[in-house]
């Protein structure tokens, strides 16, 4: 099964849907149109089908491999990122100076959708990489913007995220790797880091580390937290890597359920040199820079793979043939024909089309949020991408294990055998809601930091520009796909009023957090029922003017349709979720849950 | 992480929710009574906790081999058999005659969901024989009860159900494979068959295969099945096996995601010796007193699986310490303080104890419907246990993938890792909603024959059970717990009058196909919640008689409580799912569903 690059959808969710004709008409992408906004896509499907796709499946079979603190990566894959980076693919959205296209973060997202498509465990080293670019770019010295950000964003070399130890996961503050300063302005860093992604590779012949760790005279907890840079070669005056290498290696490789491409670094750091990025104690802050990109990054990659295990199982379902089909008659017909897998692929479909539009709304919104005309325009867009943020992260990868389970489904017996592929869809998606922060604390994140940021007014925002669609929405539909949409909005502003009213109140804070997956998930389906809402809306108006495949673009209209029958009616399951309380979860005890 | 049985919530399942004294009151069972029923449990799960649980993750490093026509098992697994089968547990159910215990079947899948839990991968191999002894009690020749049965109830001799083909999954009536009488009065089979669990194996000098195959004179399709037995090494005349091979092998095996220690074999069979089981041309029938039990069988895997998952889960949540307590405020507190964390294991807990009632509701309505005294309540306990396979089966599996799920979640980075173990569950489950019938077959048996067979008596009977739980409810609770549980069977009841009324038109048969996930989830979640609130209410009995340990009786209405709030809201998802109609998933077309 060969992966084919969805251009034509991938087109339309940015176009039609998340509207990137807003980041356009600001002005600041001059060399951003249209023209060249299909041409990327078309040119980074191509790359992705022809040459990342053949390597996923090499990459499961043969991991990335460790001998004498060198990683080897998997077969085939230096190679292939060196053609990655003479493409370009990794110099789309940095800036002029630093020698990239300056092109919109929302047109970057659909390029990588199809890497991630086409190869999750290469994708993940070119993402860290533009996580490590805007890090740079806001808060890099002037020395690292020039020696480090060009080579970065040229892919000459690749960037690590150092965040996790041993004892300090989820909960960062809890870290304890040192950072000593010497006489040179430097600092010498000490520490074991875990579970650091392409942390090291054979594929550059350099690698950046951006590391948390502490200052001798830091503070305890998040707020003595700084961010530094190490090399993996030590630099000449030139800014060229020498051959001595700087001292910090990768200890041990984890054998990992999927993404067997991509290696997971144990590292150590002993006497590492490297260079304070920002401001003293205030790594966390600037972390979080590359935080919120890679968690946004991370839900594309659930887009990406649920739409590959999508065109897998529907192949296969075209193939396959069983039975006869109660539509036509035929004897053995394809599955296709089969109502229940018919309903299988519309599902993963239509939360795909969903999972998209809604990431590459967050991508807008955070371009519109550095781009707009105004600050308070500015102002909007970047509560809309703040809220979103956690959303296009949790709800687009739960949707990719959640398709990626069904594309199993599709295949039945097959489905459970290595080499019919559907299975390693199943096993790479399973890490997305966990790594960037889990799902859980995309949630707690929603519901904490960023609905009271602004005492809800983002989240009421949102809800007023879903009115609009809905009202626009009677003009398609009669009946239940309007009414299911009208009582999804309702849910949402109930879950909303019932969350900032508990929020106000300081003894209700574990009643906020038992809620919380709850209104995540609550407000994903929602947002994506409006994303395929205004894509059917988008769909019609193409129709009536003639313009286009009528037969695609009456799709997108009953994708809604059964997005609402199918999805939508959720919402009174999320929202008795929501308001379910923090006592009944406390009283069930260890003791009352014992067998 | 050490799995131990939880045989005080296996008890409570089996006695106050099941109610197996049922079928201790027919007088069937003189052998049985709650004693020996507690000493069975609470063996069986030591056994599955010191034999078979240290062997889970050996089999799942080292998978069953092939070489020169033989299957070798995991190391340890036969071995391992061999104590199995003299501690008893291949015949717990077996007829006395048969040299089996002639106990309940209810009591015989509680004791096997500890084997499934401690080890799903061998718990196959005996499941596949209970089957094949269910098959041979009802339809065997004399001789084959004299010389067959004994030996597979003493388990000296393991059975296999041999049904797929390459072109004959889902759809058996496909099947080719072709059965040439022989002068002496046997069969000579020949074919090839895929996906044929421990068809070959080293744990015992025996196998017996129980063979679709077709007769020459065979008409097409399903009616033109019939099964046959093939012994793996031809008998001598005191029925005792010789050196003697029968002409069928093992060709090879697959590569699986899951159940790396459960051998799945092509096996061919050429020119092999057979015997004639049951009447010719009736064989999908007869396969089918099989596929019932070995359905249900399915789905007690789900809920062992899920248990085990959950346990490990659960003991992470108390080892593992990060953040806060927002309950108590100590620092560095374990993950079961976080109430997100919490909510995940509650959900986790509360839908196994659904599953696991209904699963063993349904194995005491299949006694009944054969031991209860008259004919006519014969007749409405079958009518439940057909209408609950199903259900137990795709619910309970469907659960299994969830939990295990969750439990990868619960663990975060270290879930992804496959040395901490809860990675092996989540790829283990996976199968479970796809052999013996895919949960989308299950989902068209309910709609199609279950429901239709007594014009949905037996779902009226459902629902006026319920609606008598309902009424006793309201002592316990009030308001939402309530309302929830009776919104839920007003849900039942509207979706099984629509499913009736659009099945009495034929014009509508697609209709009923693509609601029938949506029906088989809907009765999943409603009649959970009834078994979990039959389990409040005898809590609620036991608490006033100061009957057992309190704590872990009110958690018994607690998890009612978080089980309405987070699993009962679903019905107006399925309610919308079950009538979206065949047309919508017709419109949409390859064309429309295209990239």
């Amino acid at each position: 099964m060969t992966y084919r690059a969805p251009v034509r959808d991938i087109a339309f969710a940015l176009e039609a849907i998340a509207g990137i004709d807003n980041v356009a008409a600001t002005g600041a992408f001059p060399d951003y149109d249209t023209d060249v906004a299909s041409a990327i896509i078309e040119a980074a499907g191509q790359f992705s089908q022809e040459v990342l796709a053949p390597l996923n499946r090499v990459g499961d079979l043969n991991p990335a491999t460790i001998s004498d603190g060198n990683v080897t990566a998997s077969p085939g894959f230096a190679d292939a990122y060196k053609q990655f980076a003479e493409g370009g693919w990794t110099s789309l959205t940095a800036s002029v100076e630093a020698g990239g296209q300056a092109l919109p973060k929302a047109l970057e997202l659909a390029a990588y959708e199809t890497v991630h498509a086409a190869n999750m465990a290469f994708g993940l080293c070119p993402m860290l990489s533009l996580a490590s670019i805007e890090a740079l770019e806001a808060v890099g010295t002037d020395y690292q913007r020039e020696v480090y950000l060009p080579k970065l964003v040229s892919g000459e070399w690749t960037g690590a995220m150092v965040l996790t130890e041993p004892s300090a996961g989820s909960d960062l503050g809890a870290l304890v790797a040192t950072a000593t300063p010497t006489a040179d302005g430097k600092y010498l860093l000490n520490g074991q880091k875990i579970f650091i992604t392409w942390g090291d590779h054979d594929a550059t012949d350099n690698i950046v580390h951006l590391v948390l760790a502490r200052l001798p005279d830091a503070p305890a907890g998040p707020k003595g937290i700084s961010l530094f840079l190490a090399s993996k070669f030590h630099l000449d005056a030139d800014g060229n890597p020498t051959s001595h290498r700087n001292s910090f290696h990768p200890v041990g490789l984890e054998h990992k359920l999927g993404i067997h491409a991509s290696p997971t670094c144990v590292m150590q750091y002993e006497n590492a040199v490297a260079e304070l990025v920002g401001r003293p104690n205030e790594g966390l802050a600037h972390m979080f820079v590359m935080m919120n990109a890679a968690r946004l990054a991370v839900g594309v990659e659930g887009v990406g793979i649920a739409e590959r295990a999508y065109q897998h199982a529907l192949a296969y379902a075209l193939e396959r043939r069983q039975g006869t089909s109660i539509w036509t008659g035929q004897r053995n017909a394809p599955l296709f024909d089969l109502p229940d897998v018919r309903r299988m692929l519309v599902v993963m479909k239509s939360k795909i089309a969903a999972a998209r539009a809604i990431c590459f709304s967050t991508g807008v919104a955070a371009d519109m949020a550095r781009h707009a005309a105004t600050e308070e325009e500015r102002k909007i867009w970047k509560g809309r991408e703040d809220l979103f943020t956690p959303i296009a992260k949790a709800w687009s990868t739960d949707v990719g294990c959640e398709v990626a389970s069904l594309g199993v489904q599709v295949h039945g017996g097959m489905g459970f055998i290595e080499e019919t592929g559907a299975a390693q869809y199943y096993r790479d998606a399973r890490i997305t809601p966990i790594y960037e922060g889990t799902n859980g604390i995309q949630a707690m994140d929603l519901v904490g930091r960023k609905l009271s940021m602004d005492s809800g007014e983002s989240a009421k925002r949102l809800i007023e520009d879903m009115k609009v669609t809905l009202h626009q929405l009677a003009s398609l539909y009669s009946g239940k796909p309007v009414e299911r949409f009208a009582n999804a909005i309702e849910s949402v502003e109930d879950a909303t009023l019932w969350l900032l009213d508990a929020k106000a109140d300081k003894d209700r804070a574990a009643d906020v957090l038992a809620g919380a997956d709850s209104y995540l998930k609550l407000l994903g389906d929602v947002v994506g029922g409006w994303m395929l809402a205004k894509g059917a809306l988008a769909a019609k108006a193409k129709l009536d003017a003639n313009d286009g495949d009528a037969a695609w673009l009456q799709g997108k209209l009953d994708l809604y349709e059964a997005y609402a029958a199918n999805v939508l009616g959720h919402v009174s399951s999320r929202l008795a979720g929501v308001g379910q309380g923090g006592d009944l979860l406390h009283r069930l005890t260890l003791e009352a849950l014992a067998g």
